[in-house]
This record gives C-alpha cells, sequence and structure tokens, in this order.
C-alpha cells in the first residue's frame, strides 16, 4: 500500500454550525497526523444532513489519501455517519455481533438494560476494522476503499483521543509517508512579539540556509511569546535530536528571557524553582485580586511551597494585614513602589517565608489618573536577593491587566531565583 | 432577486490547518447570518493553494446562496483568494483605482509610502463592489453571480467585524428572508446536564407544539447549564417580545436556580446582589487558592464590598489569621464543615464586613481518602441569615474541582443573599 501523505478532517453535527461551539477535534488530529507525515489538507463542518455528509465524503476521497470524520456516532436519528459514509461508499451496514455484545456488556456494568436504540452504534461497514472505545459506547471504524481509508470516530475529546492514539500506533504508523513532524515549543517572556521575532530573525534565516527540515511559527499570548519548532524527520529519535539542538539555540537567543521549552506554564516553571531553592513564599495582592495565589497554588504540590497570600483589596486590609505604615499610603498613593515593597517584606515577615511579593495597580476601568493610568502596576519581590521593585503599565482590559500583572510578577521571581542558583553553583 | 437562505463559510490560510489555530471568524459571521435569516450548512478550512480554494468555491456555490470568504487578501504571493475567485467564477480581476487610492492614504498617514507589494491588494473581480476597510489595507468585495453571492473579507476579526456588520445592515437585511433568529441565554446553577434538560422538557415539549418559532440548545459548562434561546421572528422587535415570554416561562420552570438571562458570570450576578444590599465581604479560601477573590474583583468596582481575601494555604496561616482553633483542625481535619465555619466566621469578624466565606477542600491530585476523596469541599457562608455550611464533591481535575468549588460558593452567596432581599420586601 502507498503511503497516506495528506488528509481531510470532516467534524459532523448541526451544533459546530451555532456561534457557541467550536471543533477542537481536528487540532488533536492534525498534530498527530503531523507526527506520522501526514498533512491535512483542509477541514469541514457539515450539519446532521444525510446528504450534504455523502457529498462531503465523496468529494474528500477525490482529494486526499485520508478521510476522518469525527461525531455522529450517538444512537439518535440525528447520528448519521454511520449511513452516509455507507451512501458515499456504496457498502452496506451490518450488525457487528461484537460490538453488540460490548454495548450490552457497558450498560450491565451499570446494572442497566441496554437500550434498543443503541444497537445502532454497532452497525459497520461490510469490510470495516472495528475500533473498541473504552470511554464511551460508539466504536469507532476504519475502512480501506482502493488506496485510501476512511475513519469514524466519535466526537467527544475523551473517547477520540485514546482512540486516534492507538490508531496512529498501530495503522497509521505503518502507512506513514517517510517524512515526519516533531513540535517542540519555547516560551519567551519579556518581550513584545515584534521585539521577539526580531531577535528570532537572524536564526531563522541560518535555518533556513543550513536547516531545511525546521519550521517556526509563534504564537502571541500575554506575558508569553511562544516558538512553535518544527522538525520534519523520518523518525521520532531523529526528531527528537533536530529538535533539541534548534531549542538550544533559541533559547540562546533569548537567554534567561526563555523560560520553557516542555510546554509548561510560567507557575510551573517559578514552583519547580522554589522546590529546588527549598523556598517558602508568601504573597500580598491588591489590584490582581488572588489571582496570583491561585495560578501558584494550580500547581499540584503547591503547598509545600505557599503559605499564605493576603488579598488587601482596602487601603485598612494594607495596614491592619500587613502592617504597610496608613502614612506612607498616604504620601505616596496605594499604586506605588514603596507600598509594594511594604507589602512584600509584610507578608513576608508576617508568613515567615523566605520569600514575600506585593503587587499593587489600577486593574480599570476606572481609577486611573494622567501620572497613574490604568494598568499602572508595582510589582516588589524580597528575598535572599533583597528587594527589587518595578512600576509597568500593562495594556488592555481589567482581565488582561490582572493576568499580564501576575505573569511579570512570576517572572520576576523566576530571573531572581535562577540568579540565586547560579551564585551558589558559582560558590560551589 | 430570490431572498439568500442558505450560506458556506471558508476561512483561508495554511496557518488554520496547524494544531494551534482556530478559525473564529465564523462563529460571528453564523451569529450574525442568523439573525438575517441565513442558515451556515457548513463551514470549511482550507489552506492557501489556489486550485484547493477555487474547487471549493465551485463546490459551494453548488450548494448555497451565500458563500463568505475569510482571509487571503494580504498583499504577499501567499494570499490566493482573490485569483481562487476569479478562477472558480471566471471573472478578471482590475487594479480598482479608488481602491489604489485608499491603501496610498493609509500609508501616507503614517508617513509611509505604499511598497509595490500591496498594489495587489486593489485587485478587484470584475463586477466586485468593493468594502472599504477602516481598520486595514485589505478591501473586501461583494460579488453577485446570478441570484448566488460570493463575499471576501480580511481574517483579523478587527477589519472583518465591522465590515460585516456594515454588509449586514445594507446588504444582507434586503437580501434575506423573511424569518430572521434572535438569542438569548439563560443560566442555571445547582442542576447537573441530565437533571436541568429533564425539568426544561415539559416546556420544551409545549414549545414545540404551541410556538414553533422557538428553539433550544443546551451547553453545560462547570458549575452553569446555559439555555440558548433562538426565536425565529421577522424583526428584532418581535424577536425580542416572543424571547422575553420564552426567557420568563424557563425562568418560571428552574425558579432560583436560574442565575442570569442576560449574558452575566455567577460573579457579576453575586456583585450585583452584593450593592443591592450595601454588603461588605470577605473570604477565606484554602483548597481554591485565591481563585474565588480573584472572580469576584474581576468585576470592575468590586472594591465596593470586597473588603479581603486570606488564602490560608498551611494550617499555621488558618490558625493565625482566621483564628481557627488548632484544636479544631485536629479533631475534624482541615478539611471540614467546622474549620470551613470557622474560616468564614473568623475573616467576616477580622475584616469587619456583614458577610464571609471560608472555603477548604482537597483539590488533588493528592491528599484524597475513602471518606474525604479528592475533589471533597466545605464551604461556609455566615451573614445576616446565620452560618450556611455544606459539603459536596466535585469531579474533575484539580483546576475544575478549583473552579467548581468557586462557582458554588458564589452560587450559595446568591440564594442567601435572594432570600434576605426577599424577606426585606416582605416586610416592606
Amino acid at each position: 500500500m502507498p503511503p497516506l501523505r495528506t488528509a481531510g478532517v470532516i467534524a459532523v453535527g448541526s451544533e459546530l454550525l451555532t456561534p457557541t461551539r467550536v471543533d477542537t477535534d481536528s487540532l488533536y488530529i492534525t498534530e498527530r497526523l503531523a507526527e506520522h507525515g501526514i498533512a491535512v489538507r483542509f477541514k469541514l463542518v457539515v450539519g446532521d444532513v444525510r446528504e450534504d455528509l455523502r457529498r462531503a465524503v465523496k468529494q474528500a476521497l477525490a482529494r486526499v489519501d485520508l478521510v476522518i470524520l469525527t461525531g455522529g456516532l450517538g444512537p439518535t436519528d440525528d447520528d448519521l455517519t454511520r449511513e452516509a459514509v455507507s451512501d458515499a461508499l456504496r457498502r452496506p451496514l451490518h450488525e457487528d455481533p461484537a460490538s453488540v455484545e460490548r454495548l450490552e456488556a457497558r450498560f450491565a456494568r451499570r446494572g442497566l438494560t441496554m437500550p434498543a436504540i443503541n444497537r445502532r452504534q454497532a452497525m459497520v461497514l461490510d469490510g470495516a476494522d472495528v475500533i473498541p472505545n473504552a470511554f464511551g459506547s460508539a466504536p469507532g471504524q476504519w475502512v480501506e476503499q482502493g488506496e485510501r481509508v476512511v475513519v469514524l470516530l466519535p466526537g467527544p475529546p475523551r473517547e477520540l483521543e485514546p482512540m486516534f492514539d492507538a490508531l496512529a500506533r498501530e495503522r497509521l504508523a505503518t502507512r506513514a509517508a517517510g517524512t515526519r513532524r516533531f513540535t517542540r515549543v519555547v516560551r519567551v517572556a519579556g518581550n513584545t512579539e515584534s521585539h521577539a521575532e526580531e531577535r528570532a530573525k537572524p536564526l531563522y534565516e541560518h535555518w533556513r540556509r543550513e536547516h531545511r527540515q525546521l519550521e517556526v511559527t509563534t504564537l502571541a499570548a500575554p506575558g508569553s511569546i511562544d516558538f512553535h519548532v518544527t522538525a520534519i524527520a523520518p523518525n521520532a529519535a531523529e526528531g527528537a535530536a533536530i529538535l533539541a539542538h534548534a531549542v538550544g539555540e533559541l533559547r540562546s537567543v533569548f537567554g534567561a528571557d526563555a523560560y520553557s521549552d516542555n510546554d509548561e506554564a510560567m507557575e510551573e516553571v517559578v514552583g519547580q524553582l522554589l522546590r529546588e531553592h527549598g523556598s517558602t513564599i508568601a504573597v500580598a495582592e491588591s489590584c490582581t485580586g488572588g489571582l496570583l495565589a491561585s495560578r501558584l497554588t494550580d500547581v499540584p504540590g503547591s503547598s509545600a511551597y505557599l503559605e499564605r497570600g493576603i488579598v488587601a483589596y482596602s487601603n485598612a486590609a494594607k495596614t491592619e494585614l500587613l502592617g504597610v505604615p496608613a502614612d506612607l499610603v498616604a504620601q505616596h498613593g496605594a499604586v506605588s513602589e514603596p507600598v509594594a515593597s511594604e507589602m512584600a517584606s509584610g507578608v513576608k515577615r508576617l508568613a515567615g517565608t523566605t520569600i514575600g511579593v506585593g503587587i499593587t495597580g489600577i486593574a480599570g476601568p476606572d481609577g486611573g489618573t494622567p501620572a497613574k493610568p490604568v494598568g499602572t502596576v508595582a510589582i516588589a519581590i524580597e528575598g535572599p536577593w533583597g528587594t527589587r521593585v518595578r512600576t509597568r503599565v500593562f495594556p488592555g482590559a481589567r482581565d488582561q491587566v490582572k493576568f499580564s500583572a501576575t505573569q511579570a510578577a512570576l517572572d520576576d521571581l523566576r530571573r531572581a531565583l535562577m540568579e540565586v542558583l547560579e551564585e551558589i553553583k558559582e560558590k560551589e
């Protein structure tokens, strides 16, 4: 059989044609296919209309080697993927006894009798291989039509993803083309998108001349520029080797600005550094309203280092809970570097931790002044490095200012912790 | 000209076929088209391949009245939408002098000379109407092909959306069918999806018999079931009237469980109630790690009611900061109703607010026991209604447990505040 080189993904379901739903299965599928050298040529969303679906499958088979359908395998009259593929391939459906048995067993495990309607889910195309579904009732199907392949998969991601992974390992791997694509993500903080692009440009040009098997795309998120580096390689080991080299080169361009090359969020990177240090941390927040503490506690096991968080939203709370002198607030304003510093040192002292963070700012939409516009945030971190404090102005709406401020605070912490770690290493 | 009843949306761009990008323009377009009685029959994503694009346009024109293309109108060689539509419709392109002028003026305003490459953006299909772009360089095009229409729009949402709005007002309105679609969302808390569906079923059946112009779809989000109610009506006023009635009926089915019919998040609804009451609030969190305070402060103006938040992650912090007796923790465990109640009353007393909230639980993935599995959360609210405390077990991963626990705490608060408001009204 010739290798499968091109694919089309058809997402089935009228609900995917409403303003509130978006097909995300195809993103997962696209990434996995790329690893097997199969390029997605188109993605299509069609409603639960048998004739539309039939035509879509027929047209897809004329264009690509592999047609993947997601959804429309449920038990109701709306679920028409099986019938439409049967129409398109001119292959009848038959009831698969093994699938009926698995369906009945699935219901029996929950103490239920299978409703008659669910028998539809055991209808299989003649000549198709059944792909059992460990997390739901609808089995998948793999159908070879000449040199081309049609795959039917259920829509829910927790059913589709494990089935697709098994399929990729067992079947796509043997039908894949010679070139496969592997991706790693390098995340960079403290740069605007255009600044990051500018800095990466000489490396891009070097790769374009010398390493044609490398591709890069950039995604800008608040407080993070993500470089998706893709290597085209004949196998996973070579892909990993090319990527390791490329990621190293990209990291050396960005130095300490690169905070992850392994899909970690900033709070995970900081959590790891806090553990390495045996540090403990307490945070005092005003404008971020608890988001910094919440992000730190998104990481499993964060109770090992986070001792407490104080959301000192009122000035009284800043004084009472953190010992920030009332005159300091009166003199400099609540949004000021001296107040941020006092918040950091107050929460650190009271919690008895090795590190304290203080954040105070104006999240907006109101409260800005010409001297301190909306988005102005002072961030202080106190620790073995002393006190570092810095004021920035973040763009965007209230939620963006909140997020960007926590991202900057985490990034400040990360850099300080790394410097301390380096000093320790130098002394050793 | 007959009305336009069906549409297909084609998103153009190879970047939309990668694992990291999703086409969202079509969601906006779908919603606006529905308001003009035009149903989207399919959505397609195609790469920057002229022949793929040409074929897609040709096949689309055979199936729907209105074909909308987004993207591929930039100045580079990759931007092939104009050429592909020209191929598909067999209509040549010509340079539009007015568009050249607007492009040059756009560059001149920024003190720049237009690069020669941008002239491509002034290429217009013979017979097309040009749609000026106020927020970017690529103009759109409206082309009538017999009774059918092809529309070319730029991809970036901030360019596309205002252009599409103008188009909808000026052109689609005159070509729209008699029936238009208007949607409102009713949000319900405290129900599983299947339970909510069960309760709404008699109303659905009533609507199916008596109000055939109503349609409902349900979206389940963590801690919220959202009913999207759509009215089919000849104009906006009638649509609003039908929706007002339907929303009222749905609200009466769910009573206090319905928390919004106006696209508000739970924290906005609670914020509004706190304001109406002139209440102040302080929150003490353990397993939610600051997320409750953060959600409360997502609402602009929340400093009017939120006084402080305490993230008491360690047991020592619970005792020191909230006055929770150490023996109480030892006796009942940190995750228990007595500890949650003490946290609520402690933070309320220390902050001097009218309301206090205490949350303690096991977010996972570790720390569960047979008696208190991962997801167990005790929530206490203290206020004019006294103390209410309740233990629930939330499903899902760490972030879902955190979110569900804050949603439940906000919902408990909402119900208590509404009851108090009703009592006040009864006394008046």
